[in-house]
């Protein structure tokens, strides 16, 4: 059974979503089309501890985020048959809205 | 349909203003007068977080300023049809005014 | 006889959880099944100190968590008989939940 | 027309001083005489930000003020005709006084 | 004679154990039950100074503990016929009790 | 006309002293006897400021100080007929007495 | 005449101590009886200055103590006839007593 992954830190776990190679008509899409490389937040961490101990500073994106990932970088980790990444929040580019 | 883009901490979404190459009048501008490197500011993130976690550290540009860009560096960003580039507001080099 | 180890500061003592590369009843698990690289919690130390001098940063994960650990890094220590690995707080990845 | 170049945080915006190759009365001067590579201060940024994140830290040099360059670094920017030089703060090296 | 010393900041003075390389009835131990590298504190310094400056940050270990050390580091001491390591606090991986 | 130059932030403008190869009875020193790399401080800048922005760290040396140079580093400025040195006070080793 | 030296910041003036290489009745010491690297101290500076600007973060060690140095490092001032060497005090191991 797949286990559920809590990120430490400021870490994010994103499923990173596939874009279609083709419509849902069936028409091949262009490479350019599906350049954006984007995923949706599944868990965050409690975020960095301060200086002063007690408080954390708080993740900069939220669970179910749609969220722009950088081109490099997140560690693959794989838990049952799904295949998610980790990223330092402050790797996250930005989040997607419609 | 494009998607808007919202940065995270202190990164700021830039259109591009491409100079023109020639005059409303149609002549020919010699490649010099089309140097400076200017951006549109559409999306700025709420900035950093300070080590207190509670507070941010206001971005150094607004939505809608006109900026001077660096040579190098920035992130290309694609919302459908359009292009985007993404920089830390410490990169922008400054803002422009008539 | 087998010594107890504390670690300092915000070091954690991890148990590598080896995972059964066949099944209960025999099959032979394919490779990619065993990939999660996780371990349990043994010890952990008391937290970095801030630079106020008397405080602790509490350590990220504590005794008897399950946690995923990086594909690299972390010291071998033998205590006794058995094998465990140190790490840092901050390069554990995450814990895990059923 | 040219446009007006605000810096953002610590950055200043000099127009470098192009040392005479000859005296007024048209004797040429020798190389090591132009040597002294100084600027006019034709605008400053806000300063950066402290961590406190409402608060700017003062820029060390102001309007108007005649500075002392370092031999490298420094960003060349052309506003209309003119050609200016973008420096941090902290690399001026101190202003010059008749 | 030997003469005693006091390390400065957060520095440790510690004496190798060198663990035994035959039982005492006199049998040989194979090379990897002696793998562990430890030793015993003999005097810390009173800790690095905080930034307020009347402050000392408090040494992780103690003078009579038992501590694990890292495999590399450490500047070898000798005073007087005895040899001693010194270590800063942060390269001691942890105390180790019965 | 030599400009007078104002150091910025925590610089250091220095005269070396250049030791006298022969005594004044115009017997010639042996090399070794000149080594002493000093200067006479001419000028020292406000200081570095602090974080909180308004306050100015102040300057390890002061006007008319005779100090010890490190033998690299330093930066040559020209002002009228005459050759200085600019340093960062943390580069400036100490000051001599007589 | 020689001048005195006033360390800047957290710097120190170390006369080494070099080892007698036969004792007082003529014999010759071997080599790994003079292997520590020793000296006492002369002059230390006030220390480096906190952020706050108007502390001083006292130096670790104090005139008349004797230390123990790093087998490299330290910068070498000759005082009229007279060699010493610098050190930051943060690069000094300890201090040896009787």
């Amino acid at each position: 059974m797949a286990k559920r992954l809590i990120p430490t830190l400021n870490r994010v776990l994103v499923e990173k979503i596939v874009p279609p190679s083709k419509t849902t008509a069936g028409i091949l899409l262009p490479e350019k089309s599906s350049k954006l490389n984007s995923g949706k937040v599944v868990a965050v961490g409690p975020g960095l501890r301060g200086e002063a101990g007690g408080n954390h500073i708080p993740v900069a994106v939220k669970e179910g985020d749609t969220v722009l990932l950088p081109e490099y970088g997140g560690t693959q980790v794989k838990l049952g048959e799904k295949e998610y990444h980790l990223y330092r929040d402050e790797d996250i580019l930005g989040t997607l809205h419609d």
